[in-house]
């Protein structure tokens, strides 16, 4: 295949995570070794940025700059949550494709890389596609990155080990200090984290037990188990019991045997009539309140947990940074329409590879805990989980320090000149 | 002054916080170097557990033990919110008195510390008068303790530097993280943090800014200045509108004109007609949704603010444990009722010395933040604040990690045999 010469495109999609800029580091630093790639571009805010031809020239950054990208959370290139919608905005989509084309040939982008979860995965592909049928001369990876876990094909997802090796810390810490004030009537914690649709990122608080049963959590509440209340606070009343404490993670979509989010009660309205969503661990901490006569606290972790890069996984940030640099390599060699894929080669040790997988097999597919890696009574993930998601939060990122807070940098953003009119 | 020979008895009271186990690290780590105490003894979950003469033998710990309280969060003794309380049950507390003494005596304790809040030094400074009004001779002194750091005297309270370091930390992911997404419509985000009555803990977030007026915190709600809906709505307007996102931060005992918790809204009520207590951010994200129309997310840290020993302040960590020791020094010094106090001899470069502190000067005075020390809108702590908060997150404490997590102590606990029949 002749070498394809011209410039690189980098951008990032969907939620951030606390190494997404560890993969951007990683298809800057490899694009710097292929001659064939000349310029290094990157979009401001993902797709949208691309569709205003708000490119940043990365050419004008510091190499410390590049380098602190290792470390920095949230998506330093600005992201969004724009979707070329086919199906619901044939129009629209057509257009903002054709303009995708404008601006990738008015620069001479010839290597597109877009960091992102399932939708982001979506789009890298229907790039390629029509690169292909345009007969644009284009290389297209999609880089995989979110905290959900939830891409087929590879093992995990960077992002993944960061944000359960920070849940799991401030479990246990949590535990700590709930277990250390249990003197009297008992309580209960509800500690609610992110995940609507799958439970990874609940389950892998699990590590916070260490292999200790009596330790947090005591129950992990999983989207892929209906809740049942009285099994639920059958089983918070045993704990308490056992241990005078009992700390409760569960995942933000945690659903009733009806498929309905617990934490979308639309009963109570706000003052402008308008559903008032209370959220999983507040419907839970009212029930234990209520029904147990408990005393109750939550904890919502919210954005904390995907930017926590104070605390982030050294195996993820390294996995995260390959996944950049393999999908540079791949189409350096001339291929696209690909995805970087963590392969797990070993368990103990744990080892791992990078392979690539056709985007078509990624997009729009949804990867959910196995059942047979959960207790039969659906409250903890068993030793099969814990095997899998251990290794993957070893060692911990050390972002420097100044003033007593961790300094993550913030890009220049140099403008690319822009060379077409306004969309 | 005679050298009053005898056992120790360290034990902690009120919520925990990060470094609460280093100040008993100090005291035990000082008992070793004084002939004149013998036993080193540790009641379990404060006073409550004294008055059950559950005391534990530290003689058993071993010196791996001793050195990680310096870094284990939550109270490592166990801790307790009992109060004994002369002006509403003064039956009981008399009981409660003539119990404890009864405990000391039989187990020939002469140095007692307690390390706690205001109730603690409370509760402290009535058992130092106790013993005098009983001619028993013991030397009793408290140990600062709490993150909310509204002790008065001292300087700051042990607890306080971590509690900021950590929620500064995570105040400037959460900003990151958000600013990164700031696309079309802007975005809010309300991350409550602890304080009833004092607004230090929300304050000291100020320190994420790093100076930069740009950065997230961009309005921080303290209970020390009565909210008002309309001024804060326009200010996270005018935020939006200069930076499309806006992070507030609000302790959760934000207080409307007329002195009433914005939090304690009671006009919700659970299926038992209790009034549901929705808390301060959520409060917050209905008015900015439904006024603004603006997306909000909340963030509650709630325990893990205190509990994050895995990026607890160093100088912090150093303070709590020379408090510790400061305390032994002076009992053993024959000294009584006091509390060490932090007393800052310079700012740049920070330096710090303890001193000692009459017990009756600190029981049950709260201590507030300086008006002066708060922009005149109200919305943000000024550059005294920041001068002030700054030194106290210095250096990060680093716990040892194992498989990834940090490895935090449990101590052992032996029971010392009891004397007396039960309470």
């Amino acid at each position: 295949m002749a070498e394809l010469i011209g410039n690189l495109l980098v951008a990032q999609s969907g939620g951030p995570t606390s190494v997404i800029n560890a993969s951007v580091a990683g298809v800057i630093t490899e694009a710097g070794h292929h001659e064939c790639i000349e310029e290094i571009y990157a979009g401001q805010n993902g797709i949208l940025g691309i569709l205003n031809e708000e490119l940043i020239d990365i050419g004008d950054e510091s190499r410390r700059n590049i380098e602190g990208l290792k470390y920095t959370p949230a998506a330093a290139l600005g992201t969004c949550r724009y979707k070329i919608n086919f199906d619901k905005k044939p129009e629209q989509a057509a257009k903002d494709m054709t303009r995708l084309f404008e601006v990738f040939a008015a620069h001479n982008i010839r290597y597109f890389f877009y960091a992102g979860g399932n939708d982001s995965q979506d789009t890298a592909h229907k790039i390629h596609l029509e690169a292909v049928k345009r007969g644009y001369d284009m290389r297209v990876m999609g880089v995989p990155k979110t905290i959900d876990n939830d891409l087929p094909a590879t093992d995990h997802c960077p992002g993944y080990g960061s944000v359960i090796k920070y849940n799991s810390t401030t479990v246990m810490e949590i535990g700590l200090d709930v277990g250390s004030m249990a003197t009297d009537d008992g309580s209960c914690c509800i500690v609610e984290v992110m995940g609507r649709a799958a439970g990874w990122i609940a389950a892998g608080t699990v590590l916070a037990k260490q292999g200790n049963p009596a330790n947090a959590p005591h129950i992990i509440l999983l989207p892929e188990v209906p809740f049942v209340e009285e099994k639920f606070l059958a089983r918070v009343k045993e704990t308490v019991a056992a241990h005078k404490y009992c700390i409760v993670v569960c995942g933000e979509g945690v659903k009733n045997a009806a498929g309905e989010e617990i934490g979308a009660d639309k009963t109570r309205l706000d003052a402008f009539g308008h559903a008032v969503l209370a959220g999983a661990s507040e419907v839970l901490k009212q029930l234990v309140q209520s029904k147990l006569n408990l005393k109750t606290r939550t904890v919502l972790l919210g954005y904390a947990q995907r930017a926590a890069a104070h605390f982030a996984s050294q195996t993820d940030a390294d996995e995260a940074f390959a996944c950049g640099v393999a999908a540079v390599k791949a189409a350096a060699k001339g291929e696209s329409g690909l995805m970087p894929k963590i392969v797990r080669t070993s368990n103990h040790p744990y080892k791992w590879a990078i392979a690539m997988e056709p985007l078509e097999n990624i997009a729009n597919v949804e990867h959910f805990i196995p059942r047979d890696w959960i207790t039969p009574d659906g409250f903890l993930p068993n030793e099969q989980f814990i095997q899998y998601a251990a290794p993957l939060i070893e060692g911990t990122v050390r972002p420097p320090e100044k003033n007593g807070l961790p300094q993550y940098v913030s890009l220049n953003k140099s403008p690319v000149e822009k060379k077409l009119g306004p969309r």
